[in-house]
C-alpha cells in the first residue's frame, strides 16, 4: 500500500498530470531539492475539482452517520498504511524530528476518530422538534423541526507548520467531512510529497467506503491557485491556518464575492504569559527552563508560541532571565521550515534588535546548515511596550519579549492592550490569586483559551478545546479550529415546518430510529 | 407608570436632549405629524452610549443567569403596564391596526420570557468539561473546560416592519440581553415615540432589577448614526433586519474597522411558493383566496412575504389566478409604513409592470389617503424568468410573480436558480410527494426554513424556528434571528485549561451549583 509520490494533482479518485510541474520540494535542513517535481494547479483544475465536489454535495451531506463515520475511520487507517514512508518524507520537507512527525501523525489520525464518535453521536446535527399545538389560542402552532446541515464544499489551505495535524487530512479537513462537506484542499507547498501520500490515503479510504468522488481533491500551487478557489461560487467556506496577511487576503476575496462565504483563517498571536509574583519567587529558575522549552519547541514554529511574558521587575524576574539565559544559551536550533520562514524570522528578529528600548535578553545558539534561526529573548519596559503597537506583531518563530512592569495595574494595561490571542498562560500560586482574579475577565475578552501553570505550546484535541480567539487570533473569535466543536463551522440550521413525515431527513422523523438527541419542546431528551 | 414621550435620547438611566430635534414622527395614514419632535443623536451621544455600554459589559455578563432571566421578564412587564398608550402610538406611527400590534405586543413580551427561560437553562452556555488524566500516555491530559461568554456591547438596528418584536424590545435586543451583552439601539425613525415608550420599559426594569446603567441605550438617528455606531471599537456584534442595501452598508463598516465584527443583517428574502399539481388541482380557489390573504397581510410588509408562486402551467392554475384576482380586486389596501417605502414599492410594480415578458395578472384595490399601495400581481413565464435576474430583486409590499413553468424539471430549475432565501413553501397532497422529494435537496442548500401547506408570513418564536438564509436573505446563513437559537450570534466559546477552580467561573466549578447542563468528557449529561 505505499503509494509511490508522483507530483500529481489529485482530483476525485484522478491523479492528474497537467504538465506544470513548476513546484519543488526542498529540504530546509539541507537546502537540497526532493524529488519529483509537482504539477501546480490552474484554472482547469479548480474548475474540476470544484465541479466534482458540488456534485458529491447533496450525496455526500445525506450519508448515514455510520458511513460517513466509518469513512472518517478510513482515512485513519490509510494513513497508518502509509507507514514509514510517510514519515520520512514529512521529515525530509519540514525538518521537524521524526518522532514530532509520529507525534503527529498519532495526533491527526486521533482527531478523525474523535470526528467520527461525533458524527455517530449525533448531537451536532442540534436536532430540535416543536411539536404542533393544533388547538393554541389565539392561533394554533405548526410542527416545527431543525436540523444542522452541511454548509456545501469547503476549501481548505494546508498550513506550513503541521505537514500532518493542520494539512491535507488535518483538522479542518476532518470537521468539513464530518460536517457532510466535500472539500478542495489547497496544499501548502512547503510538503507537496508529504500532502500527495495523504491525499492519495484519503482518495483510498473514499473508494473503499464508496463515497461519491468529488468528496475530496487536492490542488497544489501558489497565490492564485487558492484564490480562483476561494472564488468559485461552489464553494461556501474557507479553513485557513497561516499568516495575518494571508488569512485577510483570503477574507478580502471572500468576502467579494456575489455570494459572500465564511472564512475561518487562524492567522496571528502572540500568546502572552502572565507570571505572577508568588509563582515567580517559588520556582524563577524552573520557569525559565521550561519557558525556553516551550518557546523553542518546533523551532518556535507553533501558532501557541509565547511570544510575550509579562511580570513585574524584581530580583525573582531576574533569577527567571538568568535560567532562561542558560537554556537559551544552549540550545543548538534546527531549520526552520521554510527558507521563507526563516528569511521573514530574521527580519523580525532584527527589527526588534533595533526597536527604540528594546534589550536583547539572551540568544540561542546558531546551529549549522541553512534555515537555522538563532532563537531570541527581548526585553522592555511597560512603558515602551504600551508606546509601540510593533512589539506586539508576531515574528514566527522562537523570539519573545519581556514585559516589565513595575505594578499589577501595569500588567492589567497590557492584558488590555494586546489584541485578540489564541492563548493566555498565568503562571501562580494561590497567593497569587486574589491578582489574577481581577485579571481574568479582561483576559476572558481577550483569548479563546486560558490555561494556568502550563505552557500555550500543546493543543489537547478535546470536546472544551478552543483554539481561536479575538481578531487578529482568527477572523471570527465565536469558532475553533481544533476539538470538536470544529465541526459548528460548517453548518447551518434548516427549519421544517409542518413538512409531512415522508419528506423529512430521517434524523427528524418522528420515530427517530437513529436515536438522535433531541431538545423537544426546549427539554433536552437523550436517546 | 405611563411615561410621557419627551422626544428625548435615552442613554444608561438618562433621557437627554441635545438641542437637535431634527426628526418628527409622521402618521402615515393621514400624513399629519404627531407630537413632540425628536432628538437625533450625535457623536457625543454614541460615544456615551457605547462608553456606558463597555463600562457595563463585564458586570452584566456575570450577573447571575436568574438575575438575567429577571431582567428580561421585567422588561416584558414594563411593557405591559405602558398599557393602551403604547398600542395607541404604535397604530398612529405605522398605519398596522390595534389588533396586530397588540398581537406583536404579545409576541414580544413572549419573546423575552422565552429567553428568560433559556437563560435559566443554562444550555446555551454550552458548558463541557474534560477531565485530566495526569495518567495518559504519551503526554498527561490537562484539565479542560469551556463555556460561552458574551461578545460585548451589541448595536441594534430596529426594523421599520415590526414597531415591537423587531425593534427597541425585539428578538435582536432580547437575545443579545439573553446573551449577556449590552445593547444600544439605533431606533427606527419610522416609529421613533413607540421606540422612546419601549425603552423607557426597559429603563425602568433596568434600574427595578439594579442592572449595570449602560446595559441598554436608544438613540435616534439617521445613516451617520448608525454608521457611527457600527465603528465604534466598543461595539462586538451588530443586529439588523432591514434593506439589502442598508445591510450591506453595515457588513462593509464592519469589515473595515480594525478589529472587524459580525454584523447579522436580515436583508432579502421574496419567498417563493411551489405549487404542486395534486394540490392545485385539490384545491387551486381556496389556495389563490388565502395566498392573497398573506400577500397582503400588513400591506404586505413582511420579511417573509410571498415573492414568486412557481407552478405548472394549467387549468388549474388558471383556477388558482382567478380566485386570487378575485380576492385582490376586493382587497382594499391600508398606509405602507412610510412615505419612502411606499415610493420605493411603487417604484418596483411600475419597473414590473414594464419589464419584458411580465404581464400583468391582477391588481388590488386603490384605496384612499396617502401611503395606499395598490397591491400586483404579474405574471411570466419560466424562460422569462430565468433570462432576467431583476426579476427575483424583492418589492417590498403586497407584490408577487408568478413564474409559468411546463414542467417539474422547470420548478427544479427555478429551484437553483433563485437566490438565498427565509423561506420556500410548499403546497402538496401525498400524489405530489414524489416530485417534492426531489426538490427538498436543492430547497434545504436555498433556504432557512422549508414549509408545506401553510403561509410563509407568520413566524413562530420557537425553539426549532430558522429565520435566516442563505445569502442575501441574510448576512450569515449559520445564525437565526428569530427563536431560542438566535442567541448563539452574540456568544463565543472560551476554554479554560487547569484553572485552579478559585479561578473559574461559577457554571464550570466542579461542584456545579448552578446545576448547568453539561457535555462531560463527550457525553451529555443532564442536571
Amino acid at each position: 500500500m505505499n503509494s509511490p509520490i508522483t507530483g500529481e494533482i489529485l482530483i476525485g479518485q484522478r491523479a492528474v498530470d497537467n504538465g506544470q510541474r513548476t513546484l519543488k520540494a526542498v529540504n530546509p535542513a539541507t537546502g537540497e531539492t526532493l524529488a519529483p517535481d509537482f504539477a501546480q494547479a490552474g484554472p482547469a483544475e479548480v474548475e474540476q475539482a470544484c465541479a466534482l465536489a458540488w456534485a458529491a454535495f447533496d450525496a455526500y451531506r445525506e450519508t448515514s452517520l455510520e458511513d460517513r463515520a466509518r469513512f472518517l475511520e478510513a482515512i485513519g487507517e490509510q494513513i497508518m498504511q502509509a507507514g514509514q514512508p510517510l514519515i520520512d518524507r514529512a521529515v525530509a520537507e519540514t525538518a521537524l524530528p521524526p518522532a514530532r512527525i509520529e507525534g503527529e501523525r498519532a495526533r491527526t489520525v486521533g482527531q478523525l476518530r474523535l470526528f467520527a464518535q461525533v458524527v455517530r453521536a449525533g448531537e451536532f446535527l442540534d436536532v430540535r422538534v416543536d411539536p404542533a399545538m393544533p388547538d393554541r389560542q389565539p392561533l394554533p402552532r405548526p410542527d416545527l423541526r431543525l436540523r444542522n446541515i452541511a454548509l456545501g464544499p469547503v476549501a481548505v489551505f494546508g498550513a506550513s507548520n503541521f505537514p500532518l495535524a493542520f494539512s491535507v487530512a488535518g483538522g479542518d479537513t476532518a470537521s468539513a467531512l464530518a460536517a457532510g462537506c466535500p472539500v478542495v484542499v489547497k496544499g501548502h507547498p512547503a510538503h507537496p510529497g508529504t500532502g500527495e501520500l495523504v491525499g492519495r490515503a484519503i482518495q483510498a479510504a473514499a473508494r473503499e467506503c464508496g463515497m461519491p468522488e468529488g468528496v475530496f481533491s487536492l490542488l497544489l500551487g501558489g497565490i492564485e491557485t487558492g484564490a480562483a478557489l476561494v472564488r468559485d461560487e461552489r464553494v461556501k467556506a474557507v479553513g485557513f491556518t497561516g499568516s495575518r496577511g494571508g488569512g485577510l487576503a483570503l477574507v478580502d476575496i471572500a468576502s467579494k464575492r456575489r455570494e459572500p462565504i465564511p472564512v475561518f483563517a487562524e492567522m496571528s498571536s502572540i500568546n502572552p504569559v502572565f507570571l505572577f509574583p508568588a509563582a515567580l519567587a517559588a520556582r524563577a529558575a524552573d520557569l525559565g527552563k521550561a519557558f525556553v522549552g516551550s518557546l523553542t519547541m518546533g523551532a518556535g514554529q507553533f501558532c501557541t508560541n509565547p511570544g510575550i511574558v509579562v511580570a513585574l521587575e524584581s530580583p525573582d524576574l531576574d533569577r527567571f532571565l538568568k535560567a532562561a539565559d542558560e537554556a537559551l544559551s544552549a540550545h543548538v536550533p534546527s531549520a526552520m521550515l521554510t527558507p521563507g520562514i526563516h528569511g521573514a524570522y530574521e527580519k523580525g528578529v532584527q527589527a526588534l534588535e533595533k526597536a527604540e528600548g528594546v534589550q536583547v535578553c539572551a540568544r540561542g545558539g546558531a546551529g549549522e546548515g541553512p534555515n537555522r534561526g538563532r532563537a531570541a529573548l527581548f526585553s522592555t519596559s511597560i512603558g515602551n511596550f504600551l508606546a509601540q503597537d510593533a512589539l506586539q506583531h508576531e515574528v514566527f518563530g522562537a523570539s519573545s519579549m519581556v514585559v516589565r512592569c513595575k505594578s499589577i495595574d501595569d500588567m492589567r494595561q497590557v492584558a488590555e492592550r494586546i489584541e485578540g490571542q489564541l492563548t493566555v498562560t498565568l503562571h501562580l500560586e494561590e497567593a497569587d490569586y486574589e491578582l489574577a482574579r481581577s485579571l481574568v475577565p479582561v483576559l476572558e475578552r481577550k483569548a479563546g483559551r486560558i490555561l494556568a501553570n502550563g505552557w500555550p505550546t500543546g493543543v489537547e484535541v478535546a470536546h472544551a478545546m478552543v483554539h481561536g480567539g479575538p481578531f487578529p487570533a482568527t477572523s471570527d473569535s465565536r469558532f475553533t479550529s481544533v476539538g470538536t466543536l470544529a465541526i459548528r463551522r460548517f453548518l447551518r440550521p434548516v427549519s421544517y415546518q409542518a413538512l409531512p413525515a415522508q419528506l423529512l431527513p430521517e434524523s427528524l422523523r418522528p420515530e427517530n430510529l437513529a436515536r438522535i438527541p433531541r431538545l423537544e419542546d426546549g427539554k433536552r431528551l437523550l436517546p
